[in-house]
């Protein structure tokens, strides 16, 4: 029987994460950034042909491509995330494929974490929490990445989604991009400002944890920065980690074992343009190949710690 | 003649905006935070009605009370900044309202702020700069709000359409909410995380100032905190200000007036429950009459400070 991803509406996220990982022995989270100028060329032109307008043309261009992708990943990742950018490209239209591409997503028994970095005061967090986390006809999610600069009121709307409906988060602490230095390394009261967002993050989760000690609420750190990505494992040890930045931003999956605990547990490992856009004839096939790939790599990586 | 919020495509938004409230004597932005609970119930009501499913009648009940509040605050205010979580609420259906609204304003000669704080890496942050930025079938605002969080490279294709496009962006330095001090106001070698944030982003805005002196790269800073709002105006002389916070959050319009430097310029004062949702029967002529008293009040401690 496939395990459930979704499990009952009162089952923590971190159980229900916890459990599928083992169930599905993944640890893969497939990313999808579905960039309309690397899409195979034939999808881009069926859409173009189809649609009234050019947003719609590449809306629904983006939306076909996610759903083969969906479709020929499943086997092999545990979760995937969708960065809504590539969508809200397209505005309203894009937002559309975008709620069609979660449904199908769930609808394939992974869970599904809406990558939208958004953060804001408490009565506008409040919006996007229920837009992203609510039940239809709002996308009800499985989880949503945050943004934690404004502090703990414009997070408490997600939080209150993890507590009461079973949702996860994931707060940003250590992005893996090149300037994540500009900010997140400022030297604060003696450590870099990351371990202190790390500090606050793990606190903010505490109360969420389920029966496998797991929180529901995860934090986002890079596998391009591997000596913060060990430092942050251990600063907060129930935080589960999503973890991109392999592939084409450059990390290998050895650059992201240190998102794991002693047992191999506690972390997502996210590629994105690696397993989308893979070299050769970008078709579905190559597409399954390189998520099948990244998979065991990161199994194998795990079985040498555990 | 009423002057012309878009000018040539060429003038750096810095300059637009400062030539704007000299010639409309306004530093009035208008929020658009449109709470479908808050709205007036006749237009929730006929929205329903007239609606296919929920997101589409909400969003149709928040377009409608929109469009009317930008007719009725355009002749007051200098800006209108649209919150899109109120939109992004409904999903496909409520960005489809928000593009309407946006381009709703622009032809009612309004400076349209696409209040997004969104922050990404680098690749990501291109997406969101094309969708909000970029000529049609893009939104083509005027000026988005921006996280600073993951550093110059999330920041930088904003930046690109500042230089190229006339366009501008309102980096988060100090934001209103009470949790702001959670990370903001940790303190990073010897001062403030808010005051590096300030740093960074008057630096990256050095390069892009007009022939006004103004930046086309702007600051978010809360009246909530007055004494901060001060600090950041000494810090950044030619960053313009968007300073939420007056009103429903608590702050006064004299709180806002640090924002300001000794001509009275820099700042763009920002009210949104305030002046959608005044006392009473909330109609349209409540609605602007709330807008030209706030206006009235901007512009009387402005002449106080010159």
């Amino acid at each position: 029987m496939t395990p459930s991803a979704h499990g009952s509406a009162a089952e923590p996220f971190g159980d229900r994460l916890h459990r599928l990982v083992v169930a599905k022995r993944s640890r893969l989270c497939v990313g999808l950034d579905p960039d309309i100028e690397r899409i195979p060329e034939n999808l881009r032109r069926a859409a173009v042909n189809d649609a009234a307008d050019p947003n719609e043309g590449a809306a629904l261009a983006i939306e076909r491509f996610g759903q083969a992708v969906i479709d020929v990943v499943a086997p092999f990742a545990v979760a995937v995330k969708l960065q809504i950018a590539f969508y809200e490209r397209w505005l309203s239209a894009g937002i559309g494929a975008f709620e069609r591409n979660v449904r199908h997503a769930r609808d394939r028994g992974l869970l599904v974490i809406a990558d939208v970095k958004r953060g804001d005061i408490g009565s506008t967090a409040e919006a996007y929490a229920a837009a992203y986390l609510d039940p239809p006809p709002a996308l009800d999610a499985d989880a949503v990445t945050v943004n934690p600069f404004l502090g703990l009121d414009g997070v408490e709307p997600f939080l209150a989604r993890c507590r009461q409906r079973g949702k996860g988060v994931f707060v940003l602490v250590r992005t893996s991009n090149p300037s994540a230095r500009d900010i997140q390394d400022l030297s604060c009261e003696g450590e870099p400002l990351y371990l202190k967002v790390a500090d606050l993050v793990a606190r903010w989760g505490e109360g969420i944890r389920g029966a496998s000690g797991w929180s529901s609420v995860g934090a986002v750190a890079g596998a391009t920065y591997p000596d913060e990505l060990r430092r942050i494992r251990s600063e907060m040890p129930w935080t589960p980690l999503l973890v991109p930045g392999i592939g084409a931003q450059g990390a290998s999956v050895r650059d992201a074992s240190g998102a794991f605990d002693t047992r191999g547990m506690g972390a997502l490992v996210s590629s994105s343009r690696a397993i989308l856009y893979p070299p050769g004839d970008g078709s579905m096939d190559a597409i399954a190949a390189a998520a099948r790939v990244a998979r065991d790599e990161i199994e194998s990586a795990c079985r040498s710690i555990a």
